[in-house]
């Protein structure tokens, strides 16, 4: 038995741990197991990698120490979606072809019996399409925002709440201490659970989130309130995808960059609010410092747990599945009922109504 | 509406959280909130009160900040069970009373219309007596070791993980770098979840748990093994209350002070791998170093989404229930269900399977 | 004896050691201590307090426990300058007043015998001129940027280093596993401490500062030659103040804040190094999130060895000094030789050396 | 030219920092390194080394990485003194040569130039001979305890007081909210930096270093103190090397472990301290988790500086002397003059003035 294993999308704290559980994992059935570099291109685009690279050998001494690590030793990529790979054609337009089968193709020439797939909702995506052009392949869900429907979390979204919480502890400081409001925006472009998390941890004043549009009307009274009662600063965190009710974003960033660059959500809110309040508001943007670095332990645990369980699937004459945590245990969900679908925060859950019981304003 | 918050038992961060969320939640719903002095001291001796702070006030301004801070503001006790109370006879002897009756009538002279027993499997189980007694009771089920039945985690025992895993980390390096062999004692009486998860986190080669009775002689020889292999090093997890197979622990600690104090199964374990390898081994106990100090963002949150839940439950007219976690979703359980079970480790749940995949050797 | 304590300026972790520890010196010596708000406007604009709390009692009490938070109890403010304080004219025009001596018999008034101001170079050289007026004053220097000339280091710069360094780092991981270029930039107008220091302890590829004018071909060259070696990835850090050689920053930024709105040099120095290498990069801003919050432990005793220095001197009967860490010890500098002067990185300096021998581009 | 890295001793976070410094300066200047593994064994005893890895080349690809990793690549010994080498003489007496020409000579037949060797007071005068040898050396200090008497600090000690601080503040809230005594052993056998550092960082009620022979009898009135005011906790911290005034410590531990072991100097102060007040106290040793792991930001960074700095030492023609840091800037100091001495706390020092006026407990 070979398998390969491939990381897609962005950063997400513990997808070194997977790799590294997957391989000891198989390593201990006598398999082999390969690495692809930078999504499939090290299998699609071997030319890339002139020295022969572009596949490695996974063993003990590869993966030895790599769980701490941030990042992935493998590489990733956004681009060359295989499923809908662009093609330039003579007149300079581009057509988007359908490269699956060319791709379960190279696998089989490459001799690997199978994939563990590690990703987001696109990478699943494609996962699933080749495991329907044939291709054995198991999923391991990857998303930072924590924004996958059928797993109950997924690894790097502890390690961002916990490095998002210290940082809005430190803002908070200076905010009481100094009087001022500060406007945290934080990732989280479907789905508010980081915003959420990090920000009733943190024990902020306000937390707007994509799934409840806000006015920041009650923000505003909020801050307006506190200053009459000799308390004259306030920390509003605002998930990246938060928008006003009844109306649009002013901006539609497409990314967090974007929105560093050209004045996200939060830079928005807080000059709005300055409007609104007349009190000097300043804002930080928490972006790819939250989303880097050494897992924490919960995140090595779960990316171990997820990897080694990839293979026990493999092991057991599955495919087709995405490991999952359901309560306390991993289960196999079918990759076609995981794919494209968002879990975002349910408005009537009990942590919506913690966060309104602490008295936490929410835009709404 | 008047309630009172009660903390018993030792340490576990989050406990000023659930006071904290407990105390603005019934704020929120006009209700008047006053925590007892350590446990029910408090109440039931305001002699050793002489400022007559057994009963304090919990306003905005007491619970301001407290959710980042360790321990907990109301001071806790394991001395004086109610429902189990010594009395010294004239002839020295010592006969136990049922004073649970009486801490009830207590409650209500004070004008307590419904009480937040926050603590372990001993605290609830006084909760529950209270509530057969006619007292409006909800549980909060406290426990570092994270052993509790019926709820799927418990705050304090994420931040015992993480920074267990941390000091694993430090001990590790050392060990690789000076080729030394390290035994870790880590809290867990009856289950070994803290050795396992921050074991597992940390990469460690050997993790001994209570469920898994022990044999010495796999790990000894996985460090000759190791030795043979050029990496003459190893580090070893054992929680507190993990015992060889077929025998008994040479000293039966009754407390991690003891076993501090007598040479604990740690330091057994690590003077029994001496002789069978001859590899110098040493010993590091992680007590109350893990037990204390700021929680980590996951324990103040959950430690808020459990405070606010038991005012919730009151205000919905519940009784006699413990807040608990099933999955995403805080849920409630009857406290006569909850108490006296233990949760331990299945030893085919997927997290031990995962060990076993990740090579790490679990004595058996 | 009754002193005074004052805190103006930016935020900077160890201000509440400092307040802690004055306070405990002072009461030790049977003195009292008061504590006034928001630099001197608890003392000059009691109307601003209804509460009567423009100056505090500080006892036991009133410290327990602030030397681990950020901020300062007592509250800053930039505004009001007593030496140059704006006065409003019937025509509209703002005319300056020193109304230094107002302020020192407002002390007086007060019963007031002695200051403690805790300040950057304006409030020390506010307390420079009030003890030319005939306060005894002493002065404690704070400046997150570390650029103050008479003393080795100030609180707060440790846990600056230290929280920018751990961001880097988790930059540092995504820039290398997802072939990103990455500027990081953070604190430091006139001084480049914060960027060397931090820079270095992260392993960076570039470091601008303020005292080395820069040129971006060579960090453009260094990261052509580290794609041509494999390795398309890099990590800059540019500190505030950096500016080119023989040129001028386009967007003079005149605060932090500033320039995370109107696009600071980090911003600028992105866009140009995607010019010139065609390699896609991006920018992160550390600011607030690296200069309030716990203080390291090192800030701490810094803290504490100022506050209690700052009451030896005036028990020694000094007064018109600033209190100075030189090598390991204590010492007393006339305010007089530390006002107005920069410490700035020296180019000849060994830690500058050391940057080079690690291959790290300066930028010239 | 050819230099060789050898690191000797116990383990100090910025090891590694140093060895990537120096090989980077010394690449930089077109020279070859090489390390010794495991002090000079890997020279001294090549059959030890099957894989002939006894010395091994570092170049860019043998430091990437390692200045965030604690511990040492080199490995470490403490056996083996050439100066004094235990040579089992036929009747089974041990008979102590020196070997240091031997030494020499191997390091010339292996046609290495000069030698950078870092370690502790052993390790240093080592390095004096071999340098009276006729060897071109350049010593690196490394001690975590703080020490050594001619530089201003060494890397691993800021390391080792904020993990020993960050333990104290968590055994800390548990002391108060659970009205309980503690005991914390550091480390210090012969000077009490981390004691002081530490303890005063985290804000103990007591600290017995070495320096300062101690009474009990004023720590157990301070207990008494605290209870009778309605604090009935307190944290003491005790450096492993403090010693009763006017006797002896009860047991002579030879190292850390043996005082882990037999109950060291923390334990006998605990069981005092319960004897003498009739508080419960409890003890907790940070040994060797405070001693390994990730350096802090300040010790890579004075790592980097340490290993450049030995590297143009020799470029500039010196040998014999040991780096050094002095208020800011690195200096160089004749080895023959920085070995035997012992830097210990000044009793007189402003750090211990301080300590006074926070009101600790010294034990005098």
């Amino acid at each position: 038995m070979r398998i390969a294993l491939s990381t897609g999308g962005g950063d997400a704290p513990g997808l070194n741990a997977v790799i590294r559980s997957a391989t000891l994992a198989a390593i201990r059935r006598g398999w082999e197991v390969v690495g692809i570099r930078d999504g499939f291109n090290g299998l699609m685009f071997p030319d890339h990698y002139p020295l022969g690279n572009g596949m490695v050998t996974l063993d003990y001494e590869a993966v030895r120490g790599i769980a701490h690590r941030g990042g992935t030793i493998l590489g990733s990529t956004n681009r060359g979606n295989p499923c809908h790979f662009p093609v330039r054609q003579d007149d300079g337009t581009i057509v988007y072809e359908d490269r699956t089968d060319h791709l379960v193709a190279l696998f089989r020439e490459a001799g690997i019996d199978a994939l563990v797939s590690i990703g987001g909702d696109g990478s699943l995506t494609i996962a699933d399409r080749m495991h329907q052009a044939g291709m054995r392949v198991i999923g391991v869900p990857k998303t930072i925002d924590n924004d996958l429907d059928r797993t109950s979390v997924t690894f790097g979204f502890d390690t961002a709440v916990s490095i998002a919480t210290e940082l809005i502890d430190r803002v908070f400081t200076t905010a009481t201490s100094h009087s001022r409001v500060f406007v945290v925006e934080v990732m989280g472009r479907y789905a508010g659970w980081i915003a959420l998390h990090a920000g009733m941890a943190a024990g902020v004043h306000a937390i707007l989130i994509p799934e409840i549009p806000f006015s920041l009307e009650p923000v505003a009274e909020m801050i307006r309130h506190r200053e009459r009662a000799g308390s004259p600063y306030a920390v509003i965190v605002v998930a990246e995808g938060a928008a006003p009710s009844g109306g649009q974003r002013a901006v539609m960033s497409t990314s967090v960059d974007a929105a560093e660059r050209l004045g996200g959500i939060g830079e928005q809110v807080a000059r709005k609010l300055t409007e609104l309040t007349g009190h000097e508001t300043r804002t930080t943007v928490l972006g790819h410092v939250v989303r880097g670095g050494t897992p924490s332990a919960q995140d090595r645990l779960l990316g171990n747990r997820f990897g080694a369980a990839a293979v026990r699937a493999l092991a057991d004459g599955q495919e087709g599945v995405m490991v999952a945590l359901h309560d306390t245990e991993v289960e196999y969900v079918p990759l076609v009922e995981a794919i494209g679908r968002l879990r975002t925060v349910p408005i009537d859950s009990d942590i919506v109504e913690t966060a309104r019981d602490l008295g936490i304003c929410l835009g709404d």
